[in-house]
């Protein structure tokens, strides 16, 4: 753990220039917008250790997949998101000497993120060596009033320097993926343009032809008066304009930079020059100050919805902040074709593809934080890529529509490739119906059913039927060869979660059926045709569900994880020593598979999923067991451990629980924050705090509060969207006041008491 | 199957010209000499697909592992066999126009091996543009009289052809491996020499330093009449020797080429520019009819040890000489630092690298074939990378001298990075010591115990007494977490072959030291105190093996391949569609791992190493159950369950199963031979005949024989060495004659009556 940023509600504080954890840094002072982002790399030079990173939503390269024994049925590639155009560039020289505060010394260095403003804030000093001060202040924003635009604004002010200092703010399209097989180039150059004012830079990835194009004005202000660009230079992949000052003591240069980013994807490639000079050409005309407080305007709004107060606790407070403020960063929901990578804009691991991360932790997030459309078009997502989904089914075997959706994936096809994973770690098959599962509960919106719902829920319930097979030795329905959430196990037979998952997918898909059959009579003949239903699978289905296998231990009272799991030998985690932890770093990979280590939730998370099929004291049991075993060497592990633990009022494991996923990245728990955030995981920690700490949830429509907070908090406040409208929840020692702030009258249950708010 | 070889009891006969083919056809008509091997290219040019692959015994590049996902223990590099100089290359011009028959169309094509006498005989004529013709013969090997030594003598005859012929003899190391990953070169210049006579040229492999000189002198008779060179050509890394002559009708060219190949790991670098002119000297002084004798000569006497003849079947006849012939080129036995590849001298496919082929399949063929000294070299080989293997454990989280081989080596290292494989295809582990105890039981040589088997044995049991754990659920040992010799299962739980393996390695570890310390008592206290020896062990060894874990299902009385075998759904291989198999091309990994079908051997591969621990109704039992399941889709397969089905007396499936894996390469049954020959399960055809026609076993020190022969053939001959005698067993309809024709007299058992041979 490091602990060089500065606690503050608001804020994300660096004082001191920690060069050594600079690509920390850079990963936590990300900036995005939902369509762009880019990581908190400098604009000026940076001779350090750096990963430069501009990242453009659903940009992606399908790479060569990498593999040392190809098995039958991997894919062909391997999505990865593309570093793309270095907007934020500005070249600064002192007296023509590049500045590069690797090498110059400086003073007063302040980094910022504010967090409440959407705003990267950075100064510094530096002493010249022909004497004097300079004195450098930087601000940066992806706007969110406008997903295309980024805008810079530097401020170089002299106090004793006499000198030339040279601006030379530029786009570059020539950069490269950090994680390239082979140092590839994946754009190709495909138009450039520059007048006197306005330069571009526009190329278009390899094989998915992609087209984005960045276009810049800028302006320079030196004691107040506008000056002229000196020279403006262009080439291959790389613009620039060039301003050369001399500057005496007391001289301030401001120097806006105005950007356009646009991509193939919202606007044409043949018409980005035309439509982004338009484009670039009113953000020059606002000006700095309009655009930012319009930018900030934005970000109010999302507060508004999304704000969490904790008291008593600030870095508890400056955790959950940072966790919203960057998952708003990543993903806004305007747009049905994205989703949300486990690093965001952030970094390159994983590829910016989708996981069930987005299933299980973030849909929860953004159906309370924001209106229905959003969590929705997650949902939509996954109904587009139905028809990849039961190709991707067919192509390990599977028949009659049954779909498969992919352990990893950027536009639906899979992309990953270790068996055990791909084909095995089905469960995500069932995440996918839980979150629409998820989403009708909470939003009431039944009429999703047959617009998209029923036919996914169909292709997966047929996946689970015919991926069991029955077993004359057990006299009932197993499924072999699986991988659960506890990726510390592999091709595992019965493993529960998965087992009962499947088991209520059939169940709600037979449910499901019948409601809208019943419901929507004409919608259902329509499905029916275009899912070629047959009545007779019921039938199957009916089976399946009544006779599905279950491991468990009777004299414990427990399920068991999978079959066989009380052959291994039974340790609890702090048996072991510090040295060989993470296991996942210290011990060979068959060692941990055959200890009884979980990496993250797996019978805990069926049932976190379905709190309503077990009392108390069955959670109590298997919390009792399972957690010991818990490495929770996974992100998304610590926050279901502290729901479950608030709901046990184990208060004490519910806080270093939450606190292990609130502040992973900002403490760099797990030695990787410089790899990009762990954004997914973020929406994880604040269902610590809503749905664990508030213990919020909805059951026949109704919402449900239960709060129990961590000892050290005084108050816990934070807004939530239902059913058009907002909820003010504040929780004190004294109780829990509900406040309607918009919306219709409502009854809600408070700790099992009806209120009317 | 393609059946373009032609049947010859001696020799494998392609006629006409197969370009379609002609990849398979370098496989089937490679040379070797045990030290050096080359697949059969052709010495001219040759435009069409081709793998032109010369390799030197025991020189290997490390190359980097190629790895999806990086997991914990996996070795940094993958070794591979290197393709080294091409020193079999004669450029042919006819009027300046390079010879390529892929190109110029030939009449009377013939290429032979000659398995007799170890020559690859090639002939055919074409007819120039410019009129008549030119009849060419090529003849090769590779000395069996002096392993460093080729030699080729091509004839060239003119009918009716007036022109200029060139011939260009040239030996050339600018070679890559097929399988680099980059299409790296592996091979650095080190050294080059050209005089008069003699050119060479020396390279030495990249991070593993090996060199290899290849010198060579040539000469030319024109109609017996020696002529001169007319130029030595040379440039980096290429060497050659030029004939230009004027040719008219009648005339006749005989060129003789004579190379020596030097490697560093019998002749130092830096000596061998001078020991190789002193041998291609003598090479060229002997000349090539001298030369050809003393070959023919040394495989006489090899064949004199190692010939099998079957009467009646001269495919049969042609296969399993193929097989002794193939596995003779790749190992001959004299060197501990080497060993048998899967592809030896004929590939690149598996790195060239042994696997536990070598134990379960080689040592039993070079037993019987030959002195006792060449499997004992084998068993020295696993001795000498003992500190490796204990190495290995430790890496793995073992201790105290626990010792795990690698799954694949070239250098006692661990090179191969699936870790379902690597980790836990532990099974490997147990053949090296059943090779030990088969090495005892057939040569008597006891002694070995105290020159490293012990040790080795020792290091091994310790293994398996760490690698079990107690279940508590069992109330037994069990072994979690492996693949067993059926790799369509991966990561299960109690493999009843390893767990069987494991059990008997503790058991005869705990019967040796016992023997040893009465035996050799001084030797054991030296033993004892290298390996750290604690007699406590033998406690912990002692519950180990009497609790051990075995699956069984009672109502069949079956031992169970593993748990949960059972919950499978049971099918037969012959109720897959054909349009599936193999089911390794047709079916997603996922799918193979649950099904029942299996790859090889497994639990049937335990009843044929422990034959007496099961009397035939068992026996009958476990292959009834497993055989139909089983889809041989390993080249290990077959010969198991044709050794069992012989004594079964189930000769039809017997009979199947032989022609599998004799003719396995010869006909292409996998479609495969292209990537080389199947080197080590060539050993398994010979004791599909050996160990199965003729029963041959050997219990308490005495050899036994219990003969059956498929219906088809009406006779079976073979040698045998044992125990300082060379037998001819003789089987015919009548019976089983054995003739002793060098040593003592012996008493064995035939079909269980003895007699004195």
């Amino acid at each position: 753990m490091k602990n060089y940023i500065k606690y503050h509600p608001w804020q994300i504080i660096e004082e001191e220039f920690h060069h050594d954890f600079h690509l920390i840094s850079e990963s936590i002072f990300s900036l995005g917008n939902g369509r762009m982002g880019t990581r908190g790399n400098f604009e000026e030079d940076y001779s350090g250790e750096t990963l430069r990173g501009s990242y453009f939503a659903g940009v992606y390269y399908p790479d060569l997949t990498r593999v040392g024994w190809w098995k039958n049925g991997y894919p062909e590639y391997f999505a990865k998101v593309l570093n793309g155009v270095n907007w934020i560039g500005v070249r600064i020289l002192i007296d023509e000497v590049p500045l590069d505060i690797a090498i110059t010394p400086v003073t007063n260095f302040q980094r910022v993120l504010d967090m409440e403003n959407g705003l990267l804030l950075r100064s510094f000093e530096i002493s010249p060596p022909s004497g004097g001060e300079l004195i450098f202040q930087f601000e940066r924003f992806c706007s969110m009033a406008d997903p295309d635009a980024g805008v810079i604004h530097i401020r170089v002010k002299s106090e004793g320097f006499f000198g030339k200092v040279t601006l030379e703010p530029f786009l570059d399209f020539d950069v490269h993926n950090k994680d390239a097989n082979y140092g590839d180039q994946f754009w190709i150059s495909r138009d450039e343009y520059q007048d006197k004012y306005i330069s571009m830079v526009s190329s278009v990835t390899k094989k998915t032809g992609f087209t984005v194009s960045s276009l810049m004005r800028t302006n320079l202000y030196k004691n107040e008066v506008l000056t002229d660009i000196a020279t403006s230079a262009h080439e291959s992949m790389k613009t620039s304009h060039l301003y050369s000052l001399d500057v005496k003591s007391g001289d301030e240069l401001v120097l806006n930079k105005f950007v356009i980013n646009l991509s193939s994807l919202y606007v044409p490639a043949e018409e980005q020059l035309d439509a982004g000079k338009k484009k670039v050409e009113t953000l020059y005309n606002n000006g700095y100050h309009a655009l930012k407080t319009a930018h900030i305007t934005a970000w109010k709004k999302i507060w508004d919805g999304a704000d969490v107060r904790i008291k008593g606790d600030i870095s508890a407070q400056q955790g959950i902040r940072f966790n919203i403020f960057q998952l708003w960063q990543t993903y806004t929901g305007e747009d049905d074709r994205l989703n949300i990578g486990p690093k965001g804009f952030t970094g390159e691991k994983y590829g910016g593809s989708t996981y069930w991360d987005t299933e299980a932790y973030c849909v929860p997030f953004y159906l309370s934080s924001s209106e229905a459309k959003v969590a929705r078009n997650l949902l939509v997502y996954r109904y587009l890529h139905l028809p990849k989904a039961i190709k991707n089914a067919a192509k390990l075997g599977f028949k009659d529509g049954a779909a498969l959706y992919p352990m990893v994936t950027i536009n639906g096809e899979e992309c990953h490739n270790e068996w055990e994973i791909t084909f095995e770690e089905i469960h995500r098959n069932g995440a996918i119906i839980y979150a629409i599962y998820d989403y009708v509960r909470y939003t009431g919106d039944m009429h999703y059913m047959v617009e998209g719902g029923l036919e996914v829920i169909i292709g997966v319930a047929r996946f689970w039927a015919q991926r069991v097979n029955y077993s004359e030795a057990k006299k009932a329905w197993v499924m072999l060869g699986v991988t659960g959430p506890n990726e510390y196990e592999n091709n595992v037979n019965n493993n529960w979660y998965t087992n009962y998952l499947a088991r209520w997918c059939i169940l709600y898909a037979t449910e499901q059926i019948s409601w809208v059959k019943e419901q929507y009579p004409t919608q259902w003949d329509k499905i029916k045709s275009t899912v070629h239903f047959d009545e007779a699978e019921l039938t199957h289905w009916d089976d399946v569900a009544k006779n599905m296998f279950f491991p468990k231990d009777d004299a414990r009272q427990l399920f068991l994880q999978q079959d066989g799991f009380l052959d291994k030998e039974l340790m609890h985690a702090d048996q072991l020593p510090a040295a060989e932890r993470p296991i996942n770093q210290k011990w060979s990979w068959d060692r941990i598979l055959r200890s009884c280590f979980i990496k993250q939730a797996d019978v805990l998370q069926g049932m976190y999923f379905f709190e309503d099929h077990f009392d108390l004291d069955t959670l109590r049991r298997h919390f009792d067991f399972y957690e010991p075993m818990t490495v929770h060497e996974s992100s998304l592990s610590p926050c279901v451990h502290a729901i479950l633990a608030s709901r046990l009022g184990k208060m004490d494991k519910a806080y270093e629980m939450y606190l292990r996923t609130a502040r992973l990245d900002l403490d760099d728990y797990n030695n990787d924050t410089e790899d990009g955030l762990h954004i997914t995981s973020m929406a994880g920690s604040w269902m610590s705090v809503v749905r664990g700490f508030a213990g919020m949830t909805v059951k026949d429509g109704m919402l449900i509060l239960a709060p129990v907070l961590p000892p050290t908090w005084t108050g816990l406040q934070f807004n939530i969207r239902f059913r058009e409208r907002v909820l003010l929840v504040d929780i004190t020692a004294k109780g829990c006041e509900v406040t309607r702030k918009s919306g219709d009258p409502l009854f809600i249950l408070v700790h099992k008491e009806g209120r009317q708010v």
